[in-house]
């Protein structure tokens, strides 16, 4: 018997195979999914059954590309109506060997959600595991702000899939939830990732709103973004993405085809650090460093655009396009060769941005300077703490709020550590602010050197 | 935060990388350490303290290599005199990151035993998960039997470990035990290798007894058996094997070099399938199918012997090398290259080995033909159920109890599923037993056609 | 720049990516393509151009299939009327970054065969390397009987090609050609893998023939098989092969479920070693050692068949299947999970084969015993060297030559090192030979013992 | 029989495993050398004879350590007294399966230097290739300034080994060569890694100097920089290096740590891209593009010193691990974890350097700005292309002249394409010029653009 997590970083996404014998289950696999069928053909298994344990709205589920590459049958649950694959009940039971799936109803997150439970014939009916979805972090609840005119039924629902039918499987119960730290399905997941049903009973903090009401009030009090690449992902997973034979390979380009690329239309996606990027930029590029794709393109890519990536070596490509392939864009058509260096040495024209030190914001505020201070945390970092003087707008909506920025001010664009700073100061140069400057650090580093700071 | 399983197939040993921040341990590290090392640099860690839960019996533990390599320190149970190292007692505490590592003194299986909870400083002082080394395992507990003198003590030592300790940390606690499925440190245990606290107390056979004298009973009954080498990986445990700078290298050797090894002195270990050596093999040598080292070649080798390995593929070489060194056999000097067909078509002599369906011994037992059946298995499999007429000899004492054969009569050799059976065909033929069958497919293949067996 | 071989083991069929800038060719793709693109990506570059030297009559070619994933150009010579691709001719240049590719006409081994001259356009224009398809090999030159009506005829034009073309392109001129050591395109290939015109217009035993005639009459008295499958590859290269996106990922099966689809028609091939077959085996089924199958499934296997492998170990599962897939069997559809080990503790029916000693096959034919000695062995090598007595009958045509033999007398198979014979032996077994022996070793042994034989 | 080129890039060196039968030798190992070993281990060989082309001034040999490990045997060139190894002579010959070895002396790069023909036995005594050590490229020939009071005779020395030896061997004969394109050791060497001896007799430019004084004139007008390194690569590569068992495993270490260890005197060596070091860098610290290692880190490291990398990513450590090693420098103690980021973060000082585009140099030099323009190239490259109004030192002697710039003026720092041009202003830095800018592009960017520039 064997059970192996494969975590797609990034999204914090938490797939998973089970097998006993001659056959193995996947839960809510991911769109590149040649992972799964090495580890079978590994271990001398054939995949006969996929499970997703909801419509996700946060990243394309593979399970179409991986059943029709394998034979196996998907199960989901049966209170959505989904053009593919089979509903399944409160109740169904599946075996793998000698393990038993049990399937648990967990509305909440989505109305069609699932649990799966997981029981050893050899040992008896217990739960020994449970894969939750997104029903059940670790340190964490999914969120229920899917159906805003349904606030407080929806997060009733999850209490009673909870407190009802999760709790009730025992303190034993090792849980398998679909997202970790990191994932925008849920702001305070613990960076462990190992637990039980009994420790989150315990510790979980959602958990420890027992009386139903206050959870419910819990619940609805949260603010969670929707970037719009939501609704492009809940379609797809309810009627079935584009089948994806193949990864895309983006071409190498050079600077000269990359220049035209982008005069005729192209979005240049510059997945260089912070530093790198201010250090020479292309103009008109959007920074992207690799490993905030998953967060942000959503947020910033349209899906009928040709993506060319800007990359520092040639491995961040296939990196770069597995994640923005989960998310939906199949469109990366290419990447210029060499990186910025071949850019600079073709004596095209390259911009740079300043860079800002914490203990300087602080000083040049106080002597009244002019300007304006972008932070674009989430509002709720935003809330927690800041810089006195600070405009607020979330980086996900600055495209479109743009206007309420004097372009011919001073900009300086403020984060947690600097990641989204660059992001953010790259849309202000494509938008004609010419004074931008990034503050390298941070929230983080104003913090180390003792900024004063609003709190509350 | 990441937590690492690392499995050494056949001795089904479990060891651990848990790190957080920059800092990892290792629990009960293998010999070949090789991995711990790599695992650490690629999450830009430094493995700082490596614990033991026992001084182990049944490998030889790679705690000083891997030391020496990272300048980590080495912690086991303070009830034992290590030559290396430093003794830890209960409730001393270590923190790895945001987890807490804290000492629990489990006495049982040795006296040393100690197990190690972790818990989690953001969460609380609730154990999530403890390293139970071989006190606990999942559908099991450890061997009671390394004392025989005090063998009613140290039965009742493990029941206060676990019934006082172990269990006391709470259902919700998940187990990571030294050893899985397969190990020769316990007979029952699961092949699922995720479980709880709770899910053992409830599932685990040893843990329904909960009477203090109906545990130690229980355990005083048991039957294992204790392999020669247990004394020489005993003492390398407490005071520091041969130190391993790289794995041995085994040479390539023509089929004229492989002769004259063996004339002078050196044992030929054939790693093929027993189809293979029954089909063909040299005379003298000892059939040892790859996946049977772990098992029994403490058994059937000598420390003082060079061993030369006689193989189906040359990716079989290093992980014979592997399972040898785990166990201490670090004589590793050569190899046959091109395996058996080169020594067929060099012209060198061969022997062969005849095969009985299992449907054929009965016929043959029936019919009153002079013959042995020699049934290899432990006396517990013997005892649950066997062949009528036949004759135990437990395959690791073959070699010591060979003058209790004929060798003038046939003899049939007869295991489990006939992996076994082999061995000891090829010791008979070492001892001038000309009449040799093996019985492939043996009990397994019995029952399947319906064997008249007797049972209990 | 770059320039990788690579070479498909078993038809030892050599392909070529050759790089500069961001532009790259293949020569002669094999169908599992996926490592040109993959060296290709991680070299930063697209495959714009595919050349194949000559329509293949081994193999499969895989360029349709490299040209719709990459979106490259395909080339072969214009005399020959493909289905796909474009024609070129003599002269025609092509330009990889620095590189210039010039096309030569060579036509002899086939009429539209040709030859791609490489010359480095920093340092002149004669040639640095050329690409010689199956017209010239390190150690021989291109079989010429494909076309038996106009023997002498294509020899001439072989001539030709290889003396007024290949050799003037001068000595310094270094070859890659199509096929290295072990192909069946060629008896004499060195097993040196690097070579120029000028050491073999030295050293080619076939280049030694200066004179045409004489070239002509050294051609036409070669003596090669033609296997039945070389009509399927030459059908499927001249029109295109059925398009392969995935590798056939074969079932894992029980030994029940292979049992009933042996019922079924299918055709179990066994991969193991000619000692494990000779030890056990599935009745039915076709010896086929692993490295065994690109020289002889092509004339012992079928089309219409589905194929289930019996496998030594789980890694020789994908290797099969490259090796089938590339000579275009793709119907692998599954394989006896576990092996040999799964079918006989499932207490199912096995068979054996008995085995002589080279030392032996003498002494028995002096006795006079009544015996067939099958010599399996290719005609030229019979010719060669022989055992007194024996019958000869190539491996590849014994399915249809069987009736030539007496099934009620003891048939020992004889081949070269004793893989032959045992393929031999077992179709000997499909057909109702009861007394098969074979032998282990072979021609080798009897050398090495000093058998007395009959040569020339 | 198989042959294969190992090139480490950087040094652009290239070291060969050739092998046949059991045995396998290696000529010109590098000091990481598993990769030999591993290589013999897959082929089923073992590694039994070294050979030296020559006492290598540019790279650690690790002869000693793979002779250590391997138990082979070491051989040079007699005319040097090294403290291991044997010494060769012209005409010694040695067998490795088929192939024969034949030591020929050809000095001149060196006194020692040995070339190594390769014959095969089975096709007659003529060279089919030839390894020449540091005598003859692909392209170019060796240095001959490593004894400057003999210079004529050592180039007539290569004169000689070159037209009296090597060419002698015949048009035919493939050359293996110890460096390719990128190496210190010529400058003139083609891209293209595949020739023979033909093809450089025709068009190698150094060969085209048939006449013996022609050639030494030639040769003495050649300049040549002489790494400080150069003397430690000699001592080590004739007395042995220190032994290396395991390579160097850099600690991952926080911000203050770096911190402090700068303070306590170590180099902080930043491994990132032009861009991102100019974007922001620890002040101090020396800026050493990953690629640049190999040829500048000799110019600009002690060997007593501790070496802390700045890392761009995690894969970059063993990487530079790697180049340092091969070149000596065995010190690499730590790395900041994280990268810049967790130095920002932390809210540490970092200072930045101000870039300039091409075009604007020759507005602000036409302006009579008063500013440097430091032109850091080979006084090679200075020569032939220049802008006007450079000054120009050698980026391996800025530390040493940095007194023959005016501190306080704007510096813009210039070399090829950028590379060193940032290592350059990294310099200034740590010497305390403030006003430094660099030139992304530099040269290549200058003509793409149009700049202006003096020839000749």
């Amino acid at each position: 018997m064997f059970l192996k997590k494969i975590k797609s970083e990034g999204i914090a996404h938490l797939s998973y195979i089970l097998g006993d014998g001659r056959d193995a289950v996947v839960i809510d696999p991911r769109r590149d999914g040649e992972i799964y069928a090495k580890i079978a053909a590994q271990q001398g298994m054939r995949i006969t059954r996929i499970f997703e344990t909801h419509r996700n709205e946060d990243y394309v589920i593979g399970s179409k590309d991986l059943a029709r590459r394998t034979g196996a049958a998907v199960y989901h649950g049966k209170a959505l109506d989904f053009s593919y694959g089979e509903g399944v009940s409160e109740g169904d039971t599946f075996a793998v060997g000698d393990l038993g799936l049990k399937i648990l109803e967990t509305p909440g997150h989505t109305f069609e959600s699932i649990s799966i439970v997981v029981t050893d014939k050899n040992y008896g009916k217990d739960a020994v595991a449970v894969f939750t979805g997104d029903a059940l972090f670790i340190g964490d609840v999914g969120r229920t702000d899917f159906f805003p005119d349904q606030a407080r039924a929806v997060a009733g629902a999850l209490y009673d899939s909870i407190f009802d039918k999760l709790l009730p499987l025992g303190d034993q119960t090792i849980i398998y939830p679909a997202h970790g730290a990191g994932s925008v399905c849920g702001d305070s997941m613990a960076s462990r990732e190992f637990s039980t049903i009994g420790y989150e009973r315990m510790h979980n903090p959602a958990l420890q709103k027992t009386d139903r009401e206050a959870f419910i009030d819990f619940k609805v009090r949260e603010q969670h973004y929707m970037p719009p690449y939501f609704k492009k992902m809940e379609h797809y997973n309810q009627f079935g993405p584009p089948p994806l034979h193949t990864l895309p390979q983006p071409e190498p380009m050079s600077a000269k085809d990359v220049e035209k690329a982008q005069t005729d239309g192209a979005v240049l996606m510059d997945l260089r650090s912070p530093e790198a990027y201010a250090g020479a930029f292309i103009p008109g590029s959007l920074a992207m460093p690799l490993e905030m794709i998953p967060a942000y393109a959503g947020y910033l890519l349209d899906y009928s655009t040709d993506i060319i990536l800007i990359p520092e070596t040639q491995e961040q490509i296939p990196e770069a396009v597995a994640h923005l392939i989960r998310t939906g864009y199949d469109r990366v058509s290419g990447y210029l060769k060499g990186g910025m260096h071949s850019w600079e040495v073709e004596g095209l024209p390259y911009d740079r941005i300043g860079a800002v030190h914490a203990a300087a914001i602080g000083q040049r505020m106080q002597h009244k300077e002019d300007l304006t201070l972008l932070d674009v945390r989430k509002i709720s970092e935003y809330k927690q703490s800041r810089l006195a003087g600070a405009t607020h707008i979330f980086l996900g909506e600055l495209p479109h709020r743009i206007d309420e920025l004097d372009p011919r001010k001073p900009v300086i664009t403020f984060c947690g550590s600097g990641q989204r700073a660059i992001i953010a100061a790259s849309i202000l140069k494509q938008h004609g602010f010419t004074r931008v400057e990034d503050s390298l650090g941070s929230m983080q580093a104003c913090k180390n050197v003792g900024c004063e700071l609003q709190e509350g």
